[in-house]
């Protein structure tokens, strides 16, 4: 070719900063990953490593590249890992100009626990989840979702002035022991059995349990039901199928039509849990049923007894539902988000819906547990971002037995 | 014990008849293994076999038991694979003493066509469907959901005077050509498309399709447009998550933050889909936004510009939801019942949940196809009663565009 | 069309019988099935139905058909499943002409018991299994891998004169109480647990077992032990990779790398299984180990002190392979048909490849229980053949401990 | 205890260090990371860190541990992530007693380049494999197999000298593009089919395929037969099954009795690939058939037709086998690893067994891609080593089609 003059190429460049245990958690790494995969360069203009792993590095990073709109992308992806950028902005606001609709360029959250800058202070965001916004109303500021704006609610808008402080994975995994990242059904349960019966014995909050009908198919309802009564489960979160199984089972000694003391199928499986629904309806609620002696055994007759709420939210290919299973998705979640509250573990047992829905409003720092016998469970969990979850692919039945006479 | 004669053992019997194609569908064996599997005997007091493969067969055999609740049992059981009692009695007729609640011994519904005898006449059922009961009211006989039930309502109690009609498994089968029951992922997919690009370009009624996520994420929502373009789409089944990242896609180019025309990650996929949310909220509706020309693009903008009607079903998981994804469960299913009268062949394309809940509403005798991945799916769907589904097991996305090219 | 006369449909048609409990077992709807499905008609020319499920059934069935090369498809089909042709013709025998050929035409066997029919008797077929050839050999009439035909033998051929009684699937299946065909992960598998220890306990015959790896991967290694030690098991049948692995973690605590008392990786696992196999080297077999104490615990140590021989067989993937792991595959799978001679029953713990192998071994009446995680293998093993395979679906740590537990 | 003083506590430490991309490409994070996991300390005593993505970066760092043995296993860790002790002492030979058993405290490798300090040089080893030993044979330098070694064998003991070169994986990666670590059934496989054709036409040196029967099932043997004839594959590698049903589908139209044109199974599967062995053995092998035109289409007939030669492998499981399948594991493993020598692309079809033992053989920067419709192939070819590999989940009918098409 014969050009004469290489045309000038523009760089664009913004520098970014970032504290912590960089290095050892790979936050470091995937910095850098993420730059160059993303077609950017990189200078290191500081780096002060921690000499021993208590120690914390900072590392300043100069970001090239020649597309403003590439680098913006890029310093976007950085940012969820943890780095702001260096000039000391405040965050940009603007303010709503209708209900439920966010301003233009509005910054949308992730589940790690994010600080904002306003004169030239730091403010910790509370109600932290992800997908959501971050408004400040009167001297709140909030994860807020984007059907729960208000107009006129200031809403947080770009990069600048916003601090995500993300998990330090490996470390963090590392108080699940020999629970890695890996997905793996070729492993030793027993081992990740008296890990979480270590856990709930020296629980410390609040614990969680997320569970499908599974749970009562495979036989397991009531090793869950001793651990409630043993005061080790805070809230159970469900969907309707669990507990219209549990009842069937509580009535007639069968789940899904199958006795579950002989395993074989006595009649058709579809009549007993309909009739089941049909006795919740007559009495008009689980509650009333337990009261009126209708109701005595089953995890929703324990979690009445010993007071443990329980949220059930409905799904569409339910039958029934069941008076307490909240038929508007809008109210279930909300419930579902009041309940897990202030948990510090989640356990979820065999139901892929509840456990993606309850992973998508926690906090990146809580420690969840995802037993299923499915691997795809974990994977998809890990997809839609709750990253913190620790799979255990085994038999969920077999699995809640040990647990339970393990405490 | 101090007996000294064994007790004379008391036989409970009843006759039962049935008429059909019998013995090659397998309902003859389907019988008779039932009732030595629930512990009974059978006696066949009258057998006319269809001579060859267009006659019908009718057969009447005396099942036998110990004990009187078995062979309650056992009759309900063959009732379900189309027995009825010989003895030419009327339904049994209760009042609902309330709403929503059925008199005990309540007839809970199959998803097989079913006729009631009263005054010495069968009636046919009306909107048949699984686990509903069976409703008179003035001169409608129909299915209605627990839920629905009136003060004053006359439902079917027991199972005299009522016949249903299983569909013949096997024969219906055939329809499908080379696709068999047993769910496989070592078959040829191409004769798979064959059969169905050849079911679609000879419709006869309306063709249902349930589709997902991945359709979009697999790279397959032009595929579905064309479909829908070219007419053989009668009305769209989906949840939230469908039109989420189909409007991701056609604004911002990617599904889940992955650049469809590349497969990078391009920038934080929670960003785009709840952007995409955003605009949605900001112009009031999916319609509202082709109405501006604001969308322009994908299955949602075909669907609306080609007046192909389609129903949105919200789920615990969903952000959002979109304003036109129907948020509460009751209304959901009522929506999606009344979208699939009539139609004849439902294609449900990766999407578990959806199509369960469409499976359950279906009578079954509706075509039904399933297309999957992931084989546990379809096994799913026929263990929650959808027998009739037929199972594809393949890539979503190769298998649309395929399918999208053949016709 | 103009077409004067309509040709002459030539109508070929042969009769077949068969007797047995043909009705209840769903054998005589496969046989319709079949028909009809291959594109035959048929006719019933005599029926004497079992009155009761003790009697058995007898039927007479003309086969038509428009093609004679269909015909023999159809009769072929119907062969398999235990009709034979009415005329009492002797089986056809040719020599075969050279080793390792079978003469054009032969039979080819299947997993049922086989009789054939010479100078107007019938005899069995010793030695059963599937997709050999039956070969008369002096006075004996055996099944015969095609490589093992030499010169001169007579070798069955055609369809006459033979007859199979296959196994009457859903009746026997009755013998595993709740474990149906239904292959589900969402099952009780206490129950499972407990008719395989009732089995044990009551073993009349040989019990073989098949294991993976995985055994000591999941921490049952000294759950098998202990079923090995108790007189449970009678033969052990495996690839290299379990005794690599038992050694691994008899000599070093680690299967795979992992210290199977804490879960935790503590070292290359390369490293150790690959200074195991350097051990059996030095020492020459598993046994002189044995014998140098150099071997004090494990599976194969304790299959060693208890006198159960093992059969090691190679595969591809193998590292070493151990002195006594069989590399040539030819005698690999005769030294595996030698060892489960006269078992009845064979419980499979998590590995495909050798599972296959032993159920393509298998006559089919042999009760073959198959433990796996993932439900495909049961699938796959039913799909090559083995159709009387059980599957439990679990995960198979858990399973052995409990099962040892029970004992 | 009466002790008085607490014990002083003795620190054990090393130094190692490691040049190249540390950080961008995970290593860096790693080294620490398992310093950490495995219970030491780390002091970081420089650190040049290359300014831009194009410069390396250097590293020292001192590890610290309170027992000698576990410190011995960090370094042994760290060693295989690519770092060697400073000290620059050459390596530890010893010699083998006997054929076949290596030395204590031999070194067991990994499959990336490696190279060994001798006489104050480093020698690259040759014939890099993973699960071998290092031997010195006159003046080569090379891999080995355990039961390959001489007696007299010079063998490469403790980790001194030995310098080993992981492949930088995230950079490596970003070659395949959308092809990301993470195995999902959730992606727009036209994509991986774009690059993976792109890669063909702009192909280097060899390209091996390993395929499995389930090309056949799946209809894609033309497709495959396409790619040999316009010259993209050099070698073939497969089982015994592929040919198998290759050449029953060449001589009856059927994969394991399914017609591949209709997917109707037309007869009994096991007599038409019993029959397709039986052809074979009666010509001697595939070569003499296609020489005798018995054998005219299907993949073994366009290898030998083009030249492209195949390895065949038996396994336990196999009919017949064939005469040209390599009934001996340990000729098998040669033979494989000969036909492997100097390929740059490596593609696995549907053979998990085929595919391990094909990744168990190969350096760990030859690329790898898998196709199989079911995630658990890739993730074990992982575990078992071989991370190097990338995962496309789809059906592999489609798959090949498609590839072909664009070709």
């Amino acid at each position: 070719m014969a050009m004469k003059a290489k045309p000038v190429q523009r760089w664009y460049s913004r520098e970014v900063t970032a504290t912590g245990h960089l290095v050892d958690s790979g936050i470091m790494s995937d910095v850098l990953d993420k730059i160059i995969g993303l077609g950017g360069k990189f200078e290191i203009t500081s780096f002060e490593m921690g000499k021993t792993n208590v120690d914390q590095t900072n590392v300043n990073i100069v970001v090239k590249c020649q597309s403003r709109k590439q680098l913006l992308h890029i310093v976007e992806q950085l940012h969820d890992l943890g780095c702001s950028t260096v000039d000391d902005k405040p965050v940009t606001l603007k303010k709503a100009a209708k209900n439920r609709v966010a301003p233009e360029g509005f910054y949308s959250t992730t589940n790690h626990q994010t600080h904002i800058r306003l004169d030239r202070r730091w403010y910790k965001v509370t109600n932290q989840r992800m997908d959501a916004v971050i408004a400040i109303r009167g001297n709140r500021i909030e994860c807020v979702k984007l059907r729960d704006i208000s107009r006129g609610d200031k809403i947080v808008c770009g990069l600048d002035g916003i601090r995500i402080t993300p998990e330090f994975r490996h470390r963090d995994r590392k108080d699940f022991g020999f629970m890695s990242a890996e997905v793996s059904s070729e492993k030793k349960v027993q081992l990740a059995v008296a890990e979480v019966a270590s856990m709930l014995a020296n629980k410390r909050k609040k614990v969680a349990v997320v569970a499908g009908p599974v749970v009562i198919h495979t036989g397991a309802g009531e090793a869950l039901c001793k651990l409630i009564r043993k005061g080790y489960i805070d809230v159970l979160l469900s969907g309707n199928a669990l507990p219209v199984h549990d009842i069937e089972e509580a009535l007639y000694g069968t789940s899904l039509g199958i006795d579950t003391k002989t395993g074989k199928a006595v009649e058709g499986g579809h009549r007993h849990h309909i009739r089941a629904i049909n006795q919740v309806y007559k009495y008009g609620s689980i509650k009333k049923m337990v009261k009126a002696r209708a109701l005595q055994s089953g995890i929703m007759y324990t979690c009445t007894k010993y007071g443990v709420p329980y949220v059930l939210a409905a799904s569409l290919r339910d039958d029934g539902p069941l008076p307490e299973t909240i038929s508007d998705m809008i109210k279930a979640q909300e419930a579902y988000s009041r309940a897990i509250k202030n948990t510090d573990l989640v356990i979820m047992l065999s139901s892929m819906l509840h456990s993606i829905a309850t992973g998508n409003m926690l906090p990146g720092n809580i420690k969840t547990i995802c037993v299923d016998i499915n691997p795809s469970v974990v994977t998809k969990l890990a997809d839609r971002g709750s990253k913190q979850a620790i799979g255990v692919v085994t038999d969920v039945g077999l699995f809640l037995n040990l647990l339970a006479s393990k405490l």
